[in-house]
């Protein structure tokens, strides 16, 4: 929802992946479908409809409204989220049309494996992440996906278009149909990041009540990282090869010429580092995101093939970048900048020297064991080049990071006392961070300069004293102290 | 807009009297009016529509709920603003059929005034307000809007009702209809509260920026101050007596019994305090507002007469309080709590001990004036008993008074070296306060509490390494390391 709107969590406040946008939002749907573009969407997506908000404004019906509503304003090729089964999706219909006779072929055949007897085994458990998965290859969800997309991208001819293509994978369950589940050993794969120093007495509250969670003692197995990283790094591997049949398609197309390509993430994964699974306790590993930028102008022939550490902070840029590629004006939602500049050469102001990250832990079952009742539970991480700070609601301590002296984010510094001075200053980094969020959004920055100091043009004429030069309505020419009253007493 | 949605101004975005509150956003007016009752506005009201949204949500046509939404939610029995000419309202056709004949009675009668030689004078001149308005005290705006009140009173019978009765006046133009306009002298009203320090040099530079707008320039002058003043007391005068009248028609209908009665306002005015006019920069005069309950249970006999003197600063607690008496559920999106179990004599948790009020001062001429370019300009008061901090973006320093000392405020310690630690107290405070903001509002408590730890019941069985008990569709009871697999390093 950042992508989609620019805009930080604490802002938009779609906090979780169960929590809708608001239905008063903008996104970046509907500001390129202003522009004039054919936008779609093929593949995953995580935009929720906001039931209340559309009942409130009767716009929960069956018209196409609600339909774009529901779909972030995008027109769908094809929609997959690859978390739940599907027995009546498109991709589900597809696959049945293919032989894989099931009620829910995703759950059956997709993400199911045929075990060492040829039972099958469901792709749930992660001790099946070794095994290939039921469906060929070029039936899988990242095949699927492709092809939809390669349809959209023919369909095109020469029309401005914007695609959100959205791989479901690599993500669990994880499951790699052949030969991508064997085609990577455990010593092919990132050596898991974890150390003992994180399960001690002094770890913090939450980040152990994290290590309690399923997931992480899943994956405090070696056994499991050992199982499900070569898999992991498969599917990568996947999605690589067939973004190669993407970018042939852009070329027989003569579409490279015009078109900008944003190639990211929105997450990494664990997989056992910090002895946890999933994604969101704020380390490098699973918010460190590709950022891969193709600029088809000359201009951007500066920095072709050049490689920029900062950027991997920059994801606020995104929405900027493709508005102002779609040649629409600077919106006023964005809190983030255009990456145009830079990717055609221009230094330009260096306006941030940190990244903020955001974590909404209400619907972590670590909230409930820690005896926490529903409500706000927010975290916030403050990160620069050297120092990582890491702030909670509910009266628990700060984390606190030296990534100089400690890259693997393993010895939290959040009650050592010789800090104190450079906490405060992360907090208050913190605190200019929450007094820059864009939470004026229903008018523009034009209609804002509009209304500046516009009250006489509205036809206020509040705080005048004195008659228009020229004219004498009132008499007198200085009105004299009535006779009754005598002069106020000041303070001074 | 934090009365109708019982949330912060960064949380629900409506910034300044210029900004609309987002179509997605949810009023205390459609709160209510889900609770069944008949829920109404009569006077003034600052609720702009959202264009940009209702265009979006094609919610801008002449429908009934277009209606509603322009209007906040509240049905209306008469909307009057007080602060523009008014050629097409119904207070206009009213006044005419009274026999003032003008194209625009409001400015031709309602706020002009008869000058000392008969000639019809502007109310807009400050120097006018010692005169008697030209309209007829019976046909004021503060008659007016009392008469459709008890009208609205009379027709409900003994059905439940929300009325929003909303006096425009005491306002500018500081116009009073006779006899108001005579009843008091400047010994009758506050002295004026300002300091020649509040101009010396050390003066924050948004304060000295202020200090020059037109209204704070007339206020400068002591006969401005000797001529609004007296009319000003005549204006609440006149309140008061109309207030009257609404009490003796609860009287009448036997509704006392069971009306809950909150009587309040939403800003002071300087009139000449600290060298200013209008009300924006955080002065208790211009904050401190007048908080009067009335609670028609018995439960409330036990502080029924009583004075709380840290009401004035409760303001979020108001919308929870009418949502508990008319018996909705307590609300997802409030910030605040009800004031009720405290009028019940129930101390409850002190859950606060500062206020924060907040400021977008986009609009402003001083903004231009200092040489700021459009964008995010916000200004953050934190006061305490003891202590005020405003905190300004745009590399402001802050302003800081010591209450205890100076309960005038008139000495700015946002410079004095030796309070740096205080200042550092109250930034903090700040942090808090905005890490406590409500951003997420689309969905309920109930339903955050259901969709915590709620994958597997979504049928999302991530991270499960083990098969459940009593099955055994894996084969093996524990996986052993697949041969090829050495075990990974790891970093400890």
């Amino acid at each position: 929802m950042s992508f989609y709107t620019g805009r930080y969590v604490s802002s938009h406040g779609s906090t979780h992946n169960r929590v809708p946008l608001s239905v008063g939002e903008v996104t970046l749907g509907w500001h390129l479908r202003e522009s004039g573009r054919t936008l779609a969407l093929a593949g995953k997506t995580h935009v929720l409809p906001d039931a209340h908000g559309m009942r409130r404004l009767a716009l929960d019906g069956q018209n196409d409204l609600s339909t774009l509503l529901k779909e972030g304003w995008f027109r769908l090729v094809d929609r997959h989220d690859g978390h739940h089964g599907e027995p009546d999706s498109a991709y589900a219909d597809w696959l049945r049309s293919k032989g894989y006779a099931s009620r829910d072929p995703w759950t059956d055949f997709v993400i199911a494996v045929d075990g060492p007897d040829g039972t099958p085994l469901s792709g749930w458990k992660m001790r099946n992440a070794r095994y290939p998965a039921r469906v060929a290859e070029m039936h899988s969800e990242t095949a699927y996906t492709t092809d939809r997309a390669i349809e959209f991208l023919e369909a095109q001819g020469d029309d401005p278009f914007v695609l959100h293509l959205s791989y479901v994978k690599p993500h669990w369950p994880y499951i790699a149909p052949a030969p991508y589940h064997a085609m990577y050993k455990p010593e092919h794969c990132l050596p898991v990041q974890r150390h003992e120093a994180e399960r001690g007495p002094g770890a913090h509250p939450m980040f152990r009540a994290w290590q309690d969670e399923e997931v992480a003692q899943s994956f405090q197995q070696d056994v499991a990282i050992e199982t499900v990283r070569p898999t992991y790094q498969g599917l990568i591997r996947q999605v690589d090869d067939h973004l190669g049949r993407v970018w042939a398609t852009l070329e027989r197309l003569g579409r490279w010429r015009d078109t900008l390509v944003i190639f990211t993430a929105d997450h990494g994964d664990y997989l056992g580092d910090h002895w946890l699974g999933e994604k969101e306790l704020f380390h490098d590993c699973v918010q460190r995101v590709p950022m891969l930028v193709y600029d088809p102008t000359e201009a951007a022939d500066a920095t072709r093939g050049t490689e920029d550490p900062g950027w991997s902070r920059r994801w606020t840029w995104c929405p900027p970048s493709s508005m102002r590629s779609a040649s629409t004006p600077r919106a006023m939602w964005w809190r983030g900048r255009s990456l145009v500049p830079a990717l055609r050469g221009s230094q330009g102001e260096d306006w941030r020297d940190c990244a903020v990250s955001e974590l909404d832990w209400t619907f972590r079952g670590a909230r409930r064991r820690l005896g926490y009742a529903t409500g706000q539970h927010m975290a916030w991480m403050v990160r620069t080049d050297r120092w990582k700070y890491i702030h909670w609601t509910g009266g628990l301590r700060p984390r606190f990071f030296d990534l100089r002296q400690d890259p693997g984010e393993f010895h939290d510094l959040g009650e050592d006392r010789t800090l104190v001075g450079v906490r405060d200053a992360m907090r208050h980094r913190l605190l200019q961070w929450f007094t820059r969020l864009k939470s004026r959004t229903t008018i523009t920055w034009a209609e804002a300069e509009q209304r500046t100091d516009s009250h006489k043009k509205a036809g206020v004429f509040l705080g005048e004293w004195r008659r228009p030069p020229g004219r004498n309505p009132g008499g007198r020419s200085r009105p004299s102290r009535p006779r009754h009253c005598p002069a106020p007493r000041h303070a001074r």
